[in-house]
């Protein structure tokens, strides 16, 4: 008997195709940018701070990225610091003029839908004794410029506020931000993040003196990011050591990476030319659901957003479910920020815009990329259809709720972690659960009871619900998926265990 | 007339022959690292964080690559923390033990031969209050493990010394300083990057509490390192954000750089097999230079170093002159770390083993590599004969105290920048200096005045070392570069000016 070993989801569900709809969690590096980074590991590889050839190579080459970068938001090169990703500038610019401006002014004046890199640094400064104000936004994530106004004061030294929100799509008037920071002596800072590629950027006009990007949001590599800082702004390390970018960040550059960035932002223009047609795309879509599904609310701003961003709640559909419903059809979509998505709360940006925890549970967020054709929206549409009208997976669903400790310890149900061996071992379980990984579920169907309820849980309940789905079609018919996972359970009886 | 630009000095010298000895600055990436890199790209595109199937296949190469990185220094997966870089990971330890002991405990304990990321965390700690005691080293290099038992009292919270030095190869015996730390209620953290690869760690019998790790020494990318931290000491995260790698380091990973540190860890038991070869290559380098050279000083370690590192003083010979006449004839050594290169001082390692500041500055590393072969070596001998016999280059050198303020305004000389226009634009030139980069030299030796003396000047004076030996060659006879360069002569002379 050849026994077959499943690689991944797809390999399990035979995809008949493949819709990657989550473009703002990330991109695929596109085929330019790899071959020069490639060619960069090849031919390049001394460290740009030595003295001979092949270093001075590499030097040059960060050098030749540096100026593409700050071409393409209008900066120039001595404006531009690289860093490890736009997280790390976000905490450098943060956690630098908290500390240069410490003994005269205290406050930050913050969009309290920041990502979630701004969200937790401020958390963090607050316990180092920084004031944080957060400025309200209106229900489509706008900031209140009325309301910002009031909150700076003169103990504030900066202002926060990102350029484009990464779940809504939501664009913030920067410029008038800038004008109303400047007004009262503060820096603003700007995480551009998200926009880079989606919107024309220079940041002169923005006025913006801190701002922040990301290579892997453009089709450029995970693992590169740059700061801008204005001609004058002052700005302290995060990393200390070696004298690299000018004393500003230390460490040996990721040439390869950066080299991936300038490489992703010469196409910074075709990416932009191709907007108008990911906008009419969007639209399409949003067309197409809103008959499919009358009910379903459009967060983002119709004006104003993002091109390719859809943040939309479908009433009375669990999002955990509606991503591995979506995933089994090949479509990537996502229930929110991924940089939040192991804690499994409501989206917080969803939350402040007014939405209620249950209906940020009901919300999904799709956004549209470079390469997604009229197809693609056709074949999303048509699942999307099918799962909203619960015309395939119906898959039993247990709450935590309804699986109680003495369950657990009765061994009422056969309970079978279906997690990876890796999260397995880096978090708790259930007790009394068997454990084969999601990947060699086929090769154990035979070890499974016949006789017994089988609950397959996971970290989330993503997995485990795919997994249920394949059980359900290899003629197990008492199965369930526990709904919001291992770690949705022990957020109720965590402690009581 | 065809114009032809020159890419590389190698491409002006025309080097029959090309041999990497800065093994310790970097390593090139290995073919088959580079082969799983590009395949990752490729192929696994998707945001670990998020929960579909090509972002789960992400979040599994993640998992593969820290089960391989731990077992390359017998750690479990669950105590490694990728990060950007060993610096990273440095300044994580450090600043995140000093906020948590500070209450308590406020000394660190540190060897004075550590790497700048080190070094200079700690300097900026003592700005925040830290106080950090430097434990005496002796000739070789080795700390003073009787003085460190004095140094470490009840105010000590941790102990920082690094396994390897990367300048002078010294091995520092770990085990015996985990066990003083230890006795004293103090942690141990030990920057291992120079090691991984060339001896066989195990963190556990080596009794560190935290250790550090970067791929780029051992044949994988620049831009990814780890920190290992023994189950159950504390730390926190220095980058704050999203929930990745366990909350302690946020910013969506570089899956990319993640599995081309897993791969070079595949690979770590072939490095160490070859290392004994590198250590015969070495003793025989130093055999042929010692017959060459007898005044030559070895400041490495026979026993008890790493086998592949050689620091050398020549008596007489300034390094950084050393450094480009190698370059000339294809070979890479450094003049000192590659990390402190730009502040063209004497390295703090040498002069903190007792070498006087001229002796530092006479003193260079050469540190082989795994695919080192004997010819290298041979041939490495023959261009130090010539290049400290004095047979082949004779650059005449203007050092900064032969070039006035006056020399400069009176425009005795024609001053030529043959710096790269990025590195023209970032930092200031001198007065009434002509501009033509050293790689377009070529193209423009019809512009320059034969009738008057011409100082070629560059940031530290090794390209224009290389550029007056062009033009001498090109029947210019009245040329000459200045020692030191740019940098040399503003520290000199920058403040008057």
């Amino acid at each position: 008997m050849e026994l077959i070993q499943f690689k991944s989801i797809g390999q399990l569900f035979r995809h008949k195709r493949r819709v990657y709809l989550d473009s703002n969690a990330t991109t695929a590096v596109s085929r330019y940018v790899r071959q020069r980074m490639n060619h960069t590991l090849k031919h390049a590889y001394g460290n740009p701070s030595s003295l001979y050839e092949v270093a001075q190579k590499a030097a040059r080459l960060v050098e030749e990225a540096r100026q593409k970068v700050a071409q393409s938001i209008r900066a120039q090169p001595a404006e531009i610091t690289f860093t490890s990703c736009a997280t790390e500038a976000n905490n450098q610019v943060l956690k630098s003029l908290s500390l240069y401006c410490a003994p005269n002014r205290r406050t930050i004046v913050a969009s309290p839908i920041e990502h979630p890199s701004v969200m937790e640094t401020l958390r963090w400064l607050q316990t180092q004794g920084i004031q944080v104000k957060y400025c309200p936004v209106d229900h489509q994530g706008r900031i209140a410029i009325n309301e910002l106004e009031k909150l700076i004061d003169t103990n504030t030294f900066l202002v926060c506020c990102m350029l484009a929100n990464n779940e809504l799509g939501t664009i913030q008037p920067i410029a008038a931000i800038s004008e109303i920071a400047h007004r009262h002596g503060a820096w603003l800072m700007s995480d551009c993040a998200q926009a880079l590629g989606k919107i024309p950027i220079d940041v002169v006009q923005l006025g913006v003196d801190y701002a922040t990007f990301s290579a892997h949001k453009l089709h450029g590599p995970k693992g590169i990011g740059a700061l801008y800082v204005k001609n004058g702004c002052p700005i302290t390390p995060l990393v200390h050591g070696g004298h690299q970018e000018d004393g500003l960040r230390a460490g040996t550059e990721s040439v390869h990476n950066i080299v991936g960035f300038g490489a992703a932002c010469d196409q910074v223009n075709q990416l932009l030319h191709a907007t108008e047609r990911i906008g009419r795309l969007r639209a399409e879509l949003v067309k197409k659901l809103q008959l499919i599904h009358p009910e379903m609310q459009v967060n983002t701003p119709q004006e104003g957003s993002l091109p390719n961003t859809l943040n939309l709640t479908f009433p009375g559909i669990d999002n955990t479910g509606m991503v591995a419903a979506l995933d089994f059809s090949g479509i990537a979509v996502s229930a929110g920020s991924a940089c939040s998505m192991p804690e499994n709360k409501p989206s917080q940006v969803l939350t402040a815009i007014g939405l209620s925890e249950q209906e940020a549970r009901e919300s999904i967020r799709i956004s549209l990329g470079n390469k997604t054709n009229r197809r693609d929206i056709l074949y999303a549409s048509r699942i999307f259809a099918q799962q909203t009208r619960k015309q395939t997976l119906t898959v039993n669903l247990v709450t935590p709720k309804q699986l109680t400790l003495e369950d657990l310890k009765g061994e009422m149900n056969y309970i079978l972690d279906v997690r990876p061996a890796a999260l397995r071992k880096k978090y708790r379980g259930l007790i009394h659960s068997h454990a084969i990984s999601f990947f060699e579920l086929n090769l154990h169907l035979k070890d499974l009871p016949r006789n017994k309820p089988i609950l397959l849980v996971c970290q989330h309940g993503n997995l485990s619900y795919a997994a249920t789905y394949y059980l359900q079609n290899k003629g197990f018919t008492n199965v369930s998926s526990l709904w919001r996972g291992i770690s949705g359970w022990l957020e109720m009886y965590g402690e009581a265990e």
